[in-house]
């Protein structure tokens, strides 16, 4: 049977890294191993695969990875794979390594690199989604986002207590330069009185009436979750522009790199293992050009290319909960 | 408008308690509140709905509750609630009190309740699915199943190190009598060698030729996931019996009660946050013998007969993984 | 007896809010309700003090709160209360209350400010050493700083998964303006490869010749910690500075108050519940004016002076392995 | 100079396994290679010794292993290193692999082992005490005692959830077979009503009358921390004696082997460090036959046969407090 031929796949991971990243990986590893095809897995990203830096992956290789944050194939983001010279290149590794597939893991950034690549070389090319930020279309949640929604709410709990014990004001910024996911979730989750995101664009004067308003209520501290890169600037810039309104001290707290480490959380690990041996028995149906992702409960592929150009919208119940809640 | 007059709702949490009920008890609350609804708690259960024992509840009641496990509400199982007399008690103290509506909280057992007690009272009945167990029709996922995974998966995780430092095989009782969701999922989360639950039969001897093949193949150290009251008796019977069939020592953990408490996880606590705001929404649109729930990512009713009596099901992929991935 | 006369003894919190402060309320309040004292609470610090608002605190008040940061009787910094009007209202509120002692639970401005009313009340005045920053004379651990420890080499724990994934350079700065209790101890648990810290004066060219020389050694990635306010300036200058030295990105995590919060690890609630019962017991023996603390294992008093004003010094061993761990 | 002749050091890890072992091996290896010296680490414990299987042990060996529980030289219970036989094996190995100093690491039989080892082998014989037991003389602490404690708290913060949210009593059977020092920890930072522990002989009716009035009281939730083989039996067997003098359901929580896994607490990783450190700079001044220890803060050294065989008491302080706090 010609499927037996298929025997080569290649396994990298790209972008910043997520937690989960090692358990798709070892999902990967163990489903191709299951059907008798042969894994290596490139390091460092695209980095890797241009300078053909690789290991060669068993079963064991991937022992006692699951609950690690990080990723064993390291992760990079790689400049020069977004020129042409670089997608021939390596197009031309992945030939000379007698390739039949490469599974990418990583973000928006990577599922594109991966697109372009399938322009220059035959093979089959999937993409197994996985940021902390959830922006990628085609899944409902990426894996590393549950983790990151985790650390960030873990991280609130602890803030509280100060406000609390204080009676103070805190802006935590989380991570989503360009998406609300994170900080929607975090601020639904942390019991937070608002919220800034790319996705809802309200003014540091409204933002200010509603802790008004809250105070007026008898609501002496207040969390407010921001997302980097909100277009009113980040937590430190946005503390400033409220102090100048109503000389009010706000606390600042970013967040930033805690959020991508840390053991996965069972959701993690367990979509990684699903995506993971998903995207093997897809590769060996012949798929390519494809992301795979779990939508409404089932598993499924999107084209690459919807995968990192289409939108995903924030869920528009929990952004209509949000001024309730915080009542 | 003759809606306007519906104003008095209680709530209530009954059965087992699960992380996450207050973050839906919170979120009850303040959206009956910003529609205008008087609410008031019932304590302990159906027990406090016989003893007419309850507390009025504000939107500042439910202040700094959302991160806390088990219920301000206070729980129990509650044996008289099954009779006839117990039923039509309760719901004459629901007429006394004025109700138009009850939201209890809880699984199986408490939705079964809330069905019985609708022969008795016109008033509407809605039940938002709250249990470790998950075995509650109509939703994906009950509230508090995701943080009783994740800390049975955190067991496990210290567990493995012993396992490995002594090249040992542990068995692991989680929770679940009667439904291999916690069981399953911790397994596959955690990277257990085997499961053993409910759903999927299988005899010692096979459980045993299992070890021995992994240990064939070099695996020194390995740990097997037992629901609670599987057929083949608990984690300590099994152990004696598979010692019977290879001399081996099997260390045995029950994790038991620990696995209830603790601060839910975000997952659980939007969830609830969520199924507690739409049962407030459905209960102003006139619903009434309901179970909340979120199936493949929308937010959904399910009679209250089915609710608590048709089986849900596993997911067959992860069943199928399982042996792939301890390979 | 005389003794049996004393019975009325008032507890604070002031100053940054350390994990442990609840812990130590609920033992000052617990033991001086089996010796039959009645204790009041005053709100937010030496604030409440001077305004005169109270609670009165019993067995129960503090159910439930040895577990929770934060502080149940709130905490402030009080400009008010560093004039001489300001001790001698709080004095003289002390005497309306007709309070025999006083026990202020806070750190070393909390210290100064009891000293300081020392001058002007007559009653019995005790301090319970309770800040993260460990900078109090007199105990060799505060209540509070193990748990910030722990929450930073958490934090660190994070982070090494993606400075390990990404091979990156990270600066993670940790609390601890003048004392470098927590960046010393976050830097040796942490596995860190250096730290800089105020009472271990290095350039910033120092800094980078270590950071080249593990370089050269095979070092991929490294995690350096650093007190807020050391001299070189904070994180992100330090970051800018080895940059124009070597041109690596050097990634900045700035932990903040996240290390003030959570649920004081086991060590912060046993010292507060040694420290604060032992304090009842030496008000009960008539002591004034001094700091309860624990030394080499033993229950100890230091004036209060001593305790605000004498510098604690750092684990000299700690700081001459610190070079050698990282090799 | 002689001493730069001493050259050769093993270590080991044996008995049950303790969080911060690895900081242990760790330590020991940087800190020799700092001095020249060269380490291999027997695998298995005397296990390990006995069969000469070990590996060569460098700076690079212990990379990223501060954080991690168990120990990645394996442990094991050794029979036939108690035999005159087994020790004579085992100096003859160190011999033939020209070691001049063994460094184990482990609890009180481990201890044992090193003392008779001393009658048959002339070389350097340090142990470095680490067991969650905390049941070595000669160090205030040992390694993995710290962890072993908050993770005993920790499952009784989760397990407060459920007995307060059901008003139930619990029995948490805590590890500590012959030493209370656990139970009484983790008794008094959980909160605990009661404690059970070998040192504090009490009846199962002493116990029941203190539940009973403590219910006077109008508590309706509460907690008891058993050590394992306590006298009276373990948590379930005191359930069932409780049981038949009150009619009461006593719910049984067997924290088992979740306390000796997981990463270790700063405290243990700082330990660690620091005895591990110590006992090679004690190597290097020729000391044998002794246990490194911390005491009163201080580093100090204490021959073996005290150091297994000594009883160590508990904090008396704590002991009194107890029935205090649960008021």
């Amino acid at each position: 049977m010609k499927t037996k031929q298929i025997k080569r796949l290649a396994v990298l991971t790209s972008g910043g890294d997520a937690p989960g990243m090692n358990a798709a990986i070892r999902s990967v590893v163990r489903m191709a191993n299951c059907y008798g095809i042969e894994t290596l897995g490139f390091l460092r990203g695209y980095h890797g695969l241009l300078e053909n830096e690789f290991v060669e992956l068993g079963p064991r290789s991937v022992s006692n990875t699951i609950h690690r944050g990080g990723t064993i194939l390291k992760t990079s983001r790689c400049k020069e794979f977004e020129t042409k010279e670089g997608l021939k290149k390596a197009a031309q590794n992945l030939e000379d390594n007698n390739l039949h597939g490469l599974i990418v893991i990583g973000g928006n950034g990577t599922c594109r690199g991966a697109y372009e690549l399938g322009k220059f070389w035959k093979g089959q090319i999937l993409n197994v989604p996985s940021t902390i930020d959830n922006d990628v279309y085609g899944t409902d949640a990426t894996i590393g986002y549950d983790t990151a929604v985790n650390t960030g709410v873990a991280a609130i709990d602890k803030i509280r207590d100060t406000a609390d014990a204080h009676e103070r004001f805190f802006l935590v910024e989380v991570m989503g330069r360009k998406a609300g996911f994170i900080g929607l979730n975090v601020g639904i989750a942390g019991g937070a009185e608002e919220i800034m995101i790319p996705e809802k664009k309200q003014s540091i004067e409204t933002i200010h009436r509603h802790l008004c308003s809250g105070e007026e209520k008898g609501k002496k501290s207040s969390i407010i979750v921001i997302s980097e890169g909100d277009e009113a600037g980040g937590a430190l810039e946005i503390a400033k522009k409220l102090k100048s309104l109503n000389g009010c001290e706000y606390k600042v707290v970013v967040l930033g790199h805690t959020q991508r480490g840390g053991s996965p959380t069972a959701h993690d690990r367990i979509l990684a293992t699903e995506l993971g041996a998903f995207a093997v028995e897809q590769f060996l149906k012949g798929k390519s050009g494809v992301s795979a992702g779990k939508r409404a409960g089932k598993l499924v592929l999107t084209p690459l290319k919807l995968a990192w150009s289409k939108k995903k919208s924030l869920n528009p119940f929990l952004l209509k909960l949000l001024p309730i809640l915080s009542t």
